[in-house]
């Protein structure tokens, strides 16, 4: 494209306007100089209405899409941008597909400076870069300043899945063992104490990460089939991922509080807020819902993975036609772990 | 899946909460009664955390993006809903590819009426299934009350192209010739009209339309190659696109004024607020560059169409280093149509 503007944005001192999603010269420059800059690929730069890819052959098409609404945009271990990158593709990678493309829109409010609209896209661009994703289409809309929060960012995943595979909450069956690749509710409270300002000890980082490599270990490590569900615990947590699975199988599932694991730090913070890590958001988790007689060889993979250290079996799956998620506490009684429906924690992804 | 909610939400009297974004009980209610029940289908109903497609074999994937921010949601002729689904549609036509899914989220405004959310939804989807395409996942967010506007919806379309079909903005040359397919103006005027409650003697209608079909007539019609480049001149009018255009593919263009439709209702507003429109958004017009020796096929195809009747050509390619958009106007004299560089009417799309 050409250079043809008569300077380029100043991005130390500009603000987003409104000429920004106006279709205009403006527009065309905060493309250019923010986005393509950030997100380089020749996909991209196609500059047509569309992109066009091409589909291995033999390979299916997996799709997913999430908007992004994080406040506040920055956080301890990230920011709108690689969240919005990370959460789309995990998505992609819990149907088993491998995450080749991303598309980006952005809601931009009037006044929000061009130095964080910056480095949100180069958040983004190195994320995608570091997964081996193109971010291939964007848009960008601006609104007036009080009818926004900064940016919101709307990401669209797609990645190709084999033939034959099939990975999905329906297909959990009574026996199957759940396994976790984590700690959870980082996230959750790193967002949280760094938007009410609490100081804690230790800094809590969020766990925003692209899982999909993990995913890939697991799969090779076991037989097509064996790896039943995939599903990151984001929004509602652990609990309310474990009850949509029941609700999609039909089973029920028995879980060991024990066996869960969770930062010190972060059940202390969950503790003085009054907040259940069962229902805090991971950005960079996920549960895994595998046959018997392969949980251990899954385990075993998860855990050579640098995202899947801590690694640990949870739970079962279990022939209940009421689909409750059970748990054994530690306290040494069983607790149903239901749906999360009161208060939860806003604007977390 | 379950109906295990205690009671339906009410959609005539409730209002949007914080609640309906958390990811517990309350978020897939409104998911279920609202977004499933007007998109209904099956890749949807899969209910994982990405969908699943087949894509048909030696078939290439067109991919588009976009934001939705107009305001206001409602305008003469259409909402935020149709309008979301035709844009993205058309983005995926203007490739020459069949459009064939959507993906949708939505960023709602805590407070915001049930009964809107789901006029919305079912008018997106009665504009999908009248396309002939499936919404096939999507996702909900929450934003406190004034950090948002309402609705904004972030959609993706997906299409399919076949081997050997390239059409965009670096194939146009010189002596090609610039058709387009009907009066221009009608969507800005509209939505303006409407949010400023300016009175017109007639209402002027925005012309969103989805445009797949009218491609699809085009280019039957003539030898695949002819038809160089298609783009629908939505923000930033026929103006902008050709600058667009012209940039891409280092050539000019020479236009003429007389031959452009506007309908007189839609001049006599321009004149009233002082706007031009070959700045004004359309949202179901799209402006074609055909090879010469075909030029008169397709007129005649498009016209042959309903959303082409008042198709016209209006100008052609120049060999012009500088790429210079200009235009012999009706009072004798020639003018450049330069990109639009001051204000633009906000949040028109």
């Amino acid at each position: 494209m050409s250079r043809d503007y008569q300077r380029p944005l100043d991005i130390r001192h500009g603000r987003i306007d409104m000429n920004h999603g106006a279709g205009g010269r403006l527009s065309a420059q905060l493309i250019e100089e923010v986005f393509l800059r950030a997100f380089d690929n020749p996909l991209l730069r196609q500059g047509n209405d569309g992109t066009v890819i091409d589909v291995p052959p033999g390979q299916r098409i997996v799709i997913a899409t999430d908007g992004h609404v994080i406040s506040p945009l920055f956080f301890p271990g990230g920011d709108i941008g690689c969240l919005a990158v990370h959460g789309t593709l995990n998505d992609v990678a819990m149907m088993g597909a491998t995450p080749l493309y991303l598309t980006a829109n952005f809601i931009l409010e009037e006044g929000f400076p061009l130095a964080a609209v910056r480095r949100i896209a180069e958040s983004m661009g190195a994320a995608a870069r570091d997964a081996g994703v193109a971010i291939i289409a964007g848009d960008t809309k601006v609104v007036e300043q009080g009818k926004g929060d900064g940016v919101f960012i709307g990401t669209t995943g797609l990645g190709v899945l084999p033939a034959g595979r099939s990975i999905g909450g329906a297909n959990a069956r009574p026996g199957d063992v759940v396994l976790l690749s984590g700690t959870i509710g980082e996230h959750g409270v790193a967002v949280l104490s760094k938007r009410e300002s609490l100081e804690f000890e230790t800094t809590i980082e969020s766990d925003t990460a692209a899982l999909h490599t993990l995913v890939a270990a697991m799969l090779v490590a076991v037989p097509e089939g064996a790896v039943r569900v995939l599903r990151d615990p984001t929004r509602g947590g652990l609990g309310t991922t474990l009850n949509e699975i029941a609700r999609q199988s039909g089973c029920g599932f028995l879980l060991q509080e024990s066996a869960i694991p969770v930062l010190p730090q972060v059940d202390a913070a969950c503790e003085l807020l009054g907040l259940d890590p069962m229902y805090i958001a991971n950005e960079g988790k996920l549960v895994a819902v595998v046959a018997p007689d392969c949980a251990d060889a899954v385990l075993a993979a998860m855990r050579a993975h640098p995202l899947g250290r801590a690694a640990a079996r949870i739970g079962a799956v279990t022939d209940d036609p009421r689909r409750f998620v059970q748990m054994d506490t530690t306290l040494g009684g069983r607790r149903i772990v239901d749906w999360l429906s009161g208060e939860a924690l806003p604007r977390i992804c």
